[in-house]
């Protein structure tokens, strides 16, 4: 029974003293999140081309939604209540098709997102034939009005 | 001379006319950008693995550089001075190896840099085999120290 006892702690103080040196050489503190809330920061930008590879960004904006919304978004409250209804799908936002009537002329805009959404990196695009059907499209979506 | 007068002044109207047809029908506002810098705006992030597509982010901040500094970045002054610096190159950051010595355990953490760069899309991402080699190979790298 003490010889168990003696062996137990033995373990334990090795296990301890492993633990401790893999701590110190591997520095842990790198790999703790800064918060107890998974990460969240977006870039949303808007350009001009028919791929997100080539296009020329206009605009972009910054969006981080933990541990409070903020960023350069103009509306960083209401974009991170549309992001988090959605699980931070940015296609889903952009199924509503608003009523606005448009031309048909090839002048093709894409709006990007990239970034973290809750721990998680997310990279999304969508084109649109023109900066009409872009506004048609994400009119009432404030994660997409920047 | 009246006659050329009269058809440069229809030629004129004409275009001014299709030009606000232009206008109202695509919505120009949409491609004009919001400043007179070209955009950057960035998300970085360090997470746990070895594909940026798998990694558990456990940190990220943002960081956009036009008009001015800023982002939950720490030192958002002196990250945009190195990108300027690289031309938007992250890895041209991460070149410089630390004097500090790692173990070779492999405990992978994978370093995520995407957005926007001067109004072109990048993304740039690097693993380290442990974050004890992220720290050593960064450590001098006002953006990635965050």
């Amino acid at each position: 029974m003490r010889y168990f006892r003696t062996l137990g702690a033995t373990v334990l103080a090795t296990a301890t003293g492993l633990a401790l040196i893999g701590t110190a050489c591997t520095g842990a503190a790198v790999a703790s999140p800064a918060s107890l809330y998974a990460p969240s920061a977006l870039v949303l930008a808007v350009g001009e081309g028919d791929s997100p590879e080539t296009a020329t960004i206009v605009r972009a904006v910054t969006l981080s939604c933990a541990p409070v919304p903020g960023g350069t978004h103009p509306s960083p409250e209401s974009a991170c209540a549309e992001l988090a209804a959605t699980g931070g799908d940015l296609g889903a936002l952009t199924v509503l098709a608003g009523g606005r009537p448009c031309t048909r002329e090839w002048a093709p805009v894409t709006v990007t997102g990239d970034g973290v959404w809750q721990g998680r990196r997310v990279s999304w695009s969508e084109t649109y034939g023109n900066a009409c059907e872009l506004r048609a499209r994400t009119a009432a979506v404030a994660a997409l009005s920047f």
